[in-house]
């Protein structure tokens, strides 16, 4: 892979003028349409140590209106991203649409570092580049223009550079005792670049390797490479998508809905049995902290299930300076300028605490497929975005509770029309929650696909009876109680 | 002020359970009206330690909608929180508009907390009270419904409220040895508290001091307090606030603008003094993170100024990696519901870091007042608002330098011309910028009131000659260098 850029390429400096005069205009002029659309450029710049990436970085600066282009570069962790998935560092430096960031280092560096210093194996190492691989597929399909580019050089070039660098007074600062140890394992290293980029190398994200040696050289083919890019997806952009068409599929005859058994009640004079759910939450949860983990409590079900009742039981539960509830509706215009996970990825709990979702990223496969917000290519491919996220959280120690609240056509209307008639929870019902009844069976069906495409042993739906409020929620107390104890031992 | 909390209020439970049925509707109907103002609640819960103040936000969330209020609770700071100025943490979580949030803990623990231990004096108690006054006025003007509850306990009910928890091994963890120190300290830390309530219990925003003994009592006339206080907010916005008219002051004849020498050049083969500059620049920068500081530039001016350019110079010399430009047009929706300073305080840099922002918060003061987006008192206060931020900044180690681009009407027009032909700088010319040269006097009479209002010693106000770009460019990087040698020595 490195060969073809180890052969001594070169700018003159007339050609270069030449050349970057071209560039330039061509680079803002697509910034300047790029601003107006909902793409966003995201540049990952990666390569030997000594190759440049932080100069290319200050270059795509110099050409191109630096109000619409940050520069991110990952250093050490603050406490805040140590608490959190891997990728949140990611997720929260995402340009928006219309923006774009050059990243200086980025979800690479690590596996590579990793790996190269033998501290993990090379299954490990292949699933860290598979989880690139589909964060890089995600942002693609979210309107992203990825372009990757790799600094490539020679071990004596490198060697070369850091001695020339370490000569000069003024740049001497700049060569590290860690470069110098990635030096030493220069070939080890390169050996596993290679199979991290031959991997990642794909169709839609391929890489660039570009021969370092030459700054001018070097230069110009990063900065060509984007242009390329951002012109080709502007000109795509040109044919509008087709609108969505909303989606009425029909729930199977029996579904694992269908079987749930809904007349399960429970006595008001149980109490006792909310007392002991309400101690063992409250017991585990005051763990979470020191064993290292977070949780996540993720509500759904259709209007008037009994969504908010359960959660303010379990909220009840939890030390109130812990736990937290975030409602979603229709998205801000900040989240709508970013991928759709992007506004659950923000909420995400540090260590001890908890956040509780009201309604979740299953919207995508729920709401959205139903109405049609989405192309069906969009939902289709959510299940599979879907579980790899909740596969980043279990691996982060986040405990996942997943809820799906059912209850009857006929439980709901009654409950509609008992709020119409208080005066307090007539805001609860909208014209809305009128249309979606309407659209019963779909909702259904979506569900029903959903569990059954996104249930997973580290984040297992529970289902619900819901037709009885109190058995519903003593039955999502039990539920969370178990679920942390199962995982906290 | 605490001998009227110390009279032995109780409630039975009969009266409790009836007075807490009415308090909820109230509570809750108050909690949907907000939904749909401009308003936030906060509500800050102080007090001795064992009064309660966890309980008593328990108590909000099971009263109220918790997924339209949430509690924040500040234990340590993130080293995050720890790289910014001390109000940075109650920035990032002030609820939006329609939304509420319960502090548990605030701005007050620790000057009082530092205060009772004697680590700060008198003087500097007062000054931390006063930033505190500062803050909550500013908040209250920017439509926050602020609501202070102390809670309080005698001496001995403290401390049979620790004996009692710690009798019990499910409570026993809740005191801890902090809680004890402060028991001991029991008569200073009264005193100090005495000072901070008297001092801070503006008419806006007074303290209630609640006997905090009964639990029940306690509950009640803290939830009382919230109620009322919604319920009077909300009925004022049923009046409608007259819309403010645009400001269309003259500048004075004779000013700190008309003054300066606009016939100022550079020649272009003067390109070493450029380059010495930006070496200062980069090697002053470079020692900010050691040094424990960070920088803000701030670039105002009026259309075509320069500010791009003069940016764009500068960050050249700033490390790619510790620089970001922010370029402020119209909020975002996210934005409009905060403080308008809370959209420049999300993007205040970490140790090390550089942000520069393109347009500032003197928007307030600048297009805010002249084209009548905010009403005349908004923008009086403003000067004082954000002289008070700028000290915060300076306090907190960040390097504040403010730039003002001057250049004369004709050279408006000939840049506005000549932007017209270049066809990638078509798009930096909006029909606004023609509409906002006519209002060229009142943006001129606007600066000049600003420069001399917010000009301060830690923030100081450089203005710049900036008809021709290339002295404008030098002008700003040598007054950043200044700035940077005068505090890093």
């Amino acid at each position: 892979m490195f060969e073809s850029a180890e052969v001594g390429r070169s700018v003159g400096k007339k050609e270069y003028a030449r050349r970057v005069a071209v560039l330039r205009t061509r680079l803002l002029k697509a910034q300047q349409a790029l601003a107006g659309t909902n793409l966003r450029l995201v540049v990952v710049v990666g390569g030997v140590e000594g190759g440049g990436k932080t100069e290319v970085a200050r270059r795509f600066l110099d050409w191109m209106d630096p109000r619409g282009l940050s520069v991110e570069a990952y250093s050490e962790r603050s406490d805040e991203e140590e608490e959190r998935p891997e990728y949140w560092r990611y997720w929260r430096t995402l340009p928006p649409s219309g923006h774009g960031a050059v990243l200086v280092g980025s979800w690479y560096t690590r596996p590579i570092v990793m790996r190269s210093f033998k501290e993990i194996g090379s299954g490990a190492f292949d699933q860290a580049l598979d989880r690139a691989m589909a964060f890089e597929a995600m942002l693609i399909r979210e309107n992203t223009v990825l372009v990757k580019v790799w600094l490539h050089l020679t071990k004596k070039e490198q060697r070369r550079r850091f001695e020339e660098l370490e000569s000069d007074k003024d740049t001497a600062w700049r060569v590290t005792k860690q470069d110098w140890a990635f030096a030493k394992k220069y070939g080890r290293f390169r050996e596993v670049c290679e199979r991290a980029l031959t991997k990642t190398s794909t169709g839609a994200a391929p890489w660039t390797v570009i021969e370092a040696t030459d700054r001018r050289y070097r230069d110009l083919a990063a900065g060509e490479a984007v242009a390329l890019s951002l012109e080709g997806a502007l000109a795509r952009t040109a044919t509008p998508a087709p609108k969505p068409a909303p989606d009425r599929a029909k729930p199977p005859k029996v579904s694992i809905l269908s079987r749930l058994d809904l007349t399960k009640r429970l006595d008001s004079d149980d109490d006792e049995k909310f007392d002991k759910q309400q101690t063992r939450v409250a017991l585990l949860s005051r763990r979470l902290r020191k064993e290292g983990r977070s949780m996540i409590c993720a509500f759904e079900g259709v209007d008037a299930a009994g969504k908010g009742g359960a959660i303010r039981r379990l909220l009840a539960a939890i030390d109130v300076r812990n736990a937290r509830v975030i409602e979603y509706g229709a998205p801000t215009d900040e989240e709508r300028a970013q991928p759709y996970l992007w506004r659950f990825w923000r909420q995400l709990p540090r260590l001890g605490k908890t956040t509780i979702y009201d309604r979740t990223w299953y919207g995508r496969v729920l709401v959205e497929r139903v109405e049609g917000f989405c192309a069906v290519e969009d939902w289709k491919r959510a299940y599979a975005e879907i579980t790899a996220f909740e596969e980043e959280l279990a691996e982060a120690g986040v405990i996942v509770c997943k809820f799906w609240l059912q209850i009857s056509p006929e439980e709901q209307l009654k409950r509609f029309t008992a709020r119409e008639k208080t005066p307090f929870k007539q805001h609860k019902l909208t014209e809305d929650d009128w249309r979606n009844r309407a659209k019963w069976d779909a909702y259904q069906a979506a569900a029903v696909e959903m569990i059954e495409k996104t249930s997973a042993p580290d984040a297992p739906w529970t289902l619900i009876e819901g037709e009885d409020k109190r058995w519903a929620r003593l039955r999502v107390m039990k539920a969370v109680a178990d679920r942390l104890e199962e995982e906290l031992g």
